[in-house]
């Protein structure tokens, strides 16, 4: 059992970087784009009152974000000279855009977010992905790349970074695939791949779709269990507001939870994992129908709708399934919620009943919610964009050498 | 699915209190404090250049801490006058003390602990706990604390907080005990009981196993899931290097995932927990041994170590169990390891092997290593008194309002 390389001892107070003024001066800056993000409009005596700077401090830091085409001041127009009245700051909304990008079993897409949230452009190309080997894929990609910076640009904006989400397990350097069964990647370096000159960031489709839920959803708590599909399950683990990546950065792989110990072998090396109960084959195989090449979700929630049912039932039992699996994952991270995203929010209203009830039935007291997400499939594609949307406001691009 | 009052959005960057030069200040004398800690002696010249601040700033923190009496400069004498030559620093064997309490289902323990990490007075009483009200428990454990208390002043240490483990579930508030079956305690604030005017953190014992685990293991990793025991399994999950606790601070209940979804039932209402294969009543059971009421671990490993078969099958059955549990923590947080603490550590030859063969035949690729914790039944009192400790390093007690 040997320490990390550079981290014999935990974090804390005492660890990391010193204090100086340049990185304070950077964290307030932070501070200001966060707090004009989340109750702007904005004067600029209200988000000094907010953040607990003085007045004259946070004109200097907003003055610099304006510089940097980071805030914008709404009307009215200000008078020349001292003393501003109290005109009402915003993010920019021609300043930087975060690029997201989805690698799918079934389609790709790309869309640019900008610094307010909102979407400014945006691309999906259908394409039957399975075992196609990267390069075609990653070529077609950044086709959709460059059709969406385009437009994003001529609408004023800045393309900051780009993030990929992919149906599968990326490695801690964040663009290595170490494993994505249902396109037949593994260990494949995406970076060669995709536009050069941009920060790059490749993470597991469950982990953007987690930030998602965690952003962009209605009253997501900081502590809840993202659960989606593609083909098998997948799972991001969100604590205290931050998702959980793990030592190999694997974390949240709900998907291989053994269920039944002596159940069915799994492709991970297990048996019996939730996957052979709960995953797309698994519930196809259940209800006795042959497998679709493509959207397999959408031929069971429809078939579930119209009233299958040996689909339904096959749906119950995942669901008992995915309350069994998750009953070890409420006992070991006490979340406020599991949410049902991805795919999965499509087949909710006949998994959710049995999945609530086994919970239920397991745990003593007053036991976390479970709520579908509103994102749904968008997930991961707008989790991806607003990472670097994020990236931006945590550290915003200002010129550090001013007068 | 309610956000949390006050918490509505997660932390970042841009949350959390102002930067301030005060605030700059305090972390700044948290790190001398901590790379004194972890690499001293030092010069002051050393920590100046391990922490990266100018030798001139780093002088002014560590005078600060020499007269609050948390720093002592070992010989030689320096003498009078500037430019003070290498005298090494060191944390004061004569400051705060941090006092840690245990509560077991057979004993009571308190001790002190200085800055250094020495235990410097320890005192421990064979009671039988179990279903004794908390009442004459605390009154007890209160004689004893004083008992601690008077030795370690006696030896000029100044006691700067009281950290008690006890075997249950602990709220948030860091005081009330909700579930302590063992004891038969339930919703029972532990404040009242105990010495007026002093800190107090209540908190599971295998939590604070953890934490010692963590500081004063030998090569533990900051990501590992710790499972110990007393009557049930506890457990307690460490990421990142800070100690998980859950939204009701109830995370790291391994003891309640299933391991057989259709098993026997279990006290915490489920069905097949691991408590039902690998807790001491259930290994007792599965050995044919009549469970005497105290000191049941060491009676299993005595047996055990003798030979005796139907126990060492018994404890062979409960790793697989633990196996086949560990596999779903892995899944799920993709720790660094597994370490077996508390009593378990004295079972651990005969259960690793079956513990360690299934989690490698469930996990494919590298797995997480299984460790056996050396601080064993110790580590929750150790646990205690050093995160009093660790909260003086973080937050050293100096006088703001210095000249």
């Amino acid at each position: 059992m040997a320490a990390r390389p550079n981290e014999a001892r935990p974090p804390g107070p005492g660890s990391g970087p010193p204090d100086t003024q340049q990185g304070m001066r950077r964290r307030n800056l932070a501070r200001v784009m966060h707090t004009v993000r989340a109750e702007g409009p904005l004067s600029r005596a209200a988000v000094a009152a907010r953040i607990g700077l003085t007045r004259a401090a946070v004109s200097t830091l907003v003055d610099e974000l304006i510089r940097a085409g980071l805030l914008e001041e709404l009307g009215p127009d200000r008078p020349a000279g001292v003393g501003r009245p109290g005109s009402a700051l915003a993010l920019s909304d021609q300043g930087p855009a975060g690029i997201g990008a989805e690698i799918g079993v079934d389609h790709l897409a790309v869309c640019a977010v900008d610094l307010r949230g909102a979407v400014r452009a945006r691309a999906v190309r259908h394409t039957a992905n399975r075992g196609r080997p990267p390069g075609p894929v990653l070529a077609e990609l950044t086709a959709l790349f460059g059709q969406v910076v385009a437009e994003a640009e001529g609408r004023g904006l800045r393309p900051a970074g780009l993030a990929v989400a992919v149906p599968g397990l990326v490695a801690r350097d964040a663009r290595t695939v170490v494993r994505a069964p249902n396109l037949g990647w593994h260990d494949t370096d995406l970076a060669p791949f995709l536009p050069d000159g941009m920060p790059l960031t490749v993470d597991n489709e469950a982990n953007f779709g987690a930030l998602a839920e965690l952003w962009l959803g209605d009253g997501t708590p900081l502590d809840f269990v993202h659960v989606s599909a593609e083909i098998g399950i997948g799972g991001a683990v969100v604590l205290e507001g931050r998702l959980l990546r793990g030592t190999r950065g694997f974390a949240g792989e709900l998907g291989h939870v053994p269920v039944h110990p002596e159940g069915p072998r799994c492709a991970c090396g297990g048996r019996g994992c939730l996957e052979q109960y709960a995953g797309e084959e698994a519930v196809l195989r259940a209800a006795g129908e042959p497998a679709p090449d493509e959207n397999r979700v959408e031929v069971l929630a429809e078939r579930a709708a119209h009233g299958d049912r040996d689909v339904r039932l096959a749906l119950r039992d995942a669901g008992t399934a995915l309350g069994i699996a998750l009953t070890g994952a409420v006992n070991l991270l006490d979340p406020e919620a599991v949410v049902l995203g991805g795919a999965l929010a499509a087949l909710a209203p006949w998994l959710v009943p049995s999945l609530e009830r086994e919970l239920a039935r397991r745990t003593a007291g007053p036991v976390c919610s479970v709520a579908v997400s509103r994102l749904g499939s968008e997930g991961p594609l707008l989790g991806a964009a607003h990472s670097v949307v994020r990236a931006v406001l945590d550290d915003p691009p200002v010129a550090s050498g001013r007068a």
